[in-house]
């Protein structure tokens, strides 16, 4: 029997997926299971959106151009302008979902053995991402006690080598929740202008923002425009994750110019999404207004149900729609596991993301949980109030 | 500036694209431009298809399970078992394309430096698909005397090294039209069994066969089940290149659970596209009926006004819609260049592929080129007298 290769031998599980089979024990016993573990929002794609699906007015679904259909790109530029982003049609590069263009970028400025500084802990499939170009990610470890605030640069500066490529930020951060201010961003493009190296920030939550602060993008760093790469996504924008519509942004033409050959491999994104995607920016503002004021009423829920619980630390989440709680247990990756396979109260339980899988540093966040507001306040009250009994429970068994 | 990464230099610009400035000059000149460079078939997507988009009943795009969802996999799976190809849903991942799905093989069987032996000449991207994941492609060469059969097995023995990992056919060929023979296949099967490789079959256009032979899927050979990957798509099966489905099939169970990972990391297929692609598996056989006998007759009239050209060696393809002109010059990327900036035939002129960019070994093919037989009978013949006169007035100016 042939070999698999070590690339995919290496290649990591999902931190999520690996827990599936145990929810599916608990739904086999017939409990319910709150889903605090998941990025999947349950709020409505814009009707705008759905419409264009509707009236799909296309004899042959054929290829669209690689880097997307230049109305969509255009009508894409003038969104971001504005918002004051800077942005023209001529930097976008629309792609198969953020996960595309953070390949794209990927391989775009790396070559095997190559590595990325991230603060942790990050987006899980950044490590996938990153395994499958061949990139090493070197993380640089952010603490619950600062909210996950942007590390010192000093700390950034002791891991810069000959290999260091770039540094990949997420803002606002998923698993953090965190949403690094203007001046944090500042201090970035100092360090990257110094060693030239890339900044990639993954702004896929860009628009989720809770306290009246600005989402500070980094396509609006001056001075710095050929080191800078944007990732974007209508994923969480429009509730449109299934649509795999994203985006890849830069001023840098070798960049783009690069980004566009694996696009050509690939030939096109999607193309009825794409048109969905083209309409789903005449989105009405009073969509964003109720969904942002739905999020931060759940957030707010989350983190006062979550306080009340003996023993738990979290901070409260300034964007995107997740926060890292640590519990006192020791293992989450065990207590998650024993939740969805032995506990249940009143027939029901919580599936919950152990945080280890955010980071890439072993030993880390052995103690914490990621979890997702995407349920409604109602069933957030409820799923925590199952959290709290379970930690009595699994901690009184011991 | 940061650097581009040596995998985004050495990235192959696809040799079609290249053309497109130049069949830009061609269309501000005013003239009319004949594609028969392209793969985008001018056939409708069927009806069940379209109106399954147009109403579909969702409120939320949302992510669909990672391997694509159950119930298409499902009635996939029947589509085959229908065609007595040997599939059950467990061996099926829903991919982004077949692109996608040659991306994912790859990555599965082979590190940087691995080799991958490809009869050419062949589809282009599996040299930007190698150059992405770092494979390197072995050219074994097929020629246009044989009408592009399938080279000796000696002649790919000789090339076989300790880093072989695959053999990778395409069944119809793209860009040969060539249709391998049940007996080839099978010599191919003892092959990758005596050494213990992958073999890989792109069936991408297995509908596509014109003279009543069967196509043989690698997914009917017995005893090699653990060797065997089969690549497929909906884009030319269905008209719905811009659709993005596709799928990997193994047998392997190794194979089906790395190719897992990688689909985990990027999220999940399109979810409208899918449901579309679903319910296209309804189509009637009376649409593979017309669309064939369609293609049959494009084929046949290709060939018969090819033929009337002195000079120009073609055979006839069995299969896919595709075949490889020999024409009575030296370079065809001089003369394809040309015949868009310089040339045209009362006001209208021909776009075609220079074969070069689909053979990886150095000088091959300088003086073929790739017809695509997508356009109706009546513009073929149109498009040929064009490509006749063009070779006159080209070799005459020299
Ligand atoms: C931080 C972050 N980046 C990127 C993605 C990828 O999203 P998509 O490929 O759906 O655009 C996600 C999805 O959850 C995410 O959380
Ligand atoms: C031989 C071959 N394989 C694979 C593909 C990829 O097709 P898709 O990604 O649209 O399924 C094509 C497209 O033209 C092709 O010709």
């Amino acid at each position: 029997m042939p070999e698999i290769s070590s690339k995919g031998k290496n290649m990591p599980e999902s931190p999520i997926r690996k827990l599936a089979p145990y929810a599916d024990i608990a739904k086999k016993k017939g409990h319910k299971v709150y889903h605090l573990n998941i990025g999947q929002p349950d709020i409505k794609t814009p009707e705008v959106a759905i419409a264009a699906i509707k009236n799909i007015d296309l004899n042959i679904i054929e290829y669209s151009p690689s880097a997307g259909y230049e109305s969509y790109r255009k009508k894409l530029a003038q969104f971001y302008q504005r918002q004051n982003v800077n942005v023209n049609k001529e930097d976008i590069i629309i792609t198969t979902g953020g996960s595309e263009a953070l390949l794209f970028a990927l391989a775009t400025i790396t070559d095997p053995g190559d590595e990325i500084i991230i603060p942790e802990p990050f987006y899980a499939n950044y490590n996938a991402f990153s395994a499958s170009t061949g990139a090493t990610v070197v993380p640089v470890i952010s603490s619950i006690e600062t909210g996950f605030a942007l590390p010192s640069i000093a700390s950034f500066e002791k891991l810069i080598t000959p290999k260091t490529k770039a540094i990949l930020i997420c803002n606002p951060g998923n698993p953090t929740g965190y949403l690094y201010s203007e001046s944090e961003i500042l201090q970035l493009a100092d360090l990257v202008k110094k060693h030239d190296l890339y900044l990639i920030a993954d702004e896929v939550y860009r628009e989720f923002t809770y306290d009246g602060d600005i989402h500070y993008s980094v396509m609006n760093l001056k001075g710095i425009e050929q080191n800078v790469i944007m990732v974007d996504s209508v994923s969480k924008r429009y509730s449109m994750c299934g649509a795999r519509i994203g985006c890849l942004i830069s001023k840098n033409k070798d960049v783009i110019a690069t980004v566009m050959k694996f696009a050509q491999a690939r030939l096109s994104p999607p193309t009825v999404e794409q048109i969905a995607c083209e309409a789903a920016i005449d989105t009405p503002q009073s969509y964003f207004d109720e969904v942002i004021s739905e999020y931060r009423g759940r957030r707010d829920t989350l983190i006062t149900e979550l306080n009340k619980i003996e023993g738990v630390i979290v901070t409260k989440p300034k964007g995107a729609f997740y926060c890292i709680a640590q519990l006192p247990i020791d293992n989450a990756d065990d207590f998650a596991q024993w939740l969805l396979e032995s506990y249940d109260y009143n027939g029901e339980t919580v599936m919950i993301a152990p945080a280890a899988g955010f980071y890439s540093t072993p030993g880390m966040g052995l103690n914490q949980v990621r979890i997702a507001y995407v349920l409604n306040k109602e069933d957030l009250i409820r799923a925590v109030t199952v959290l709290k009994e379970a930690l009595l429970a699994y901690n009184a068994k011991k």
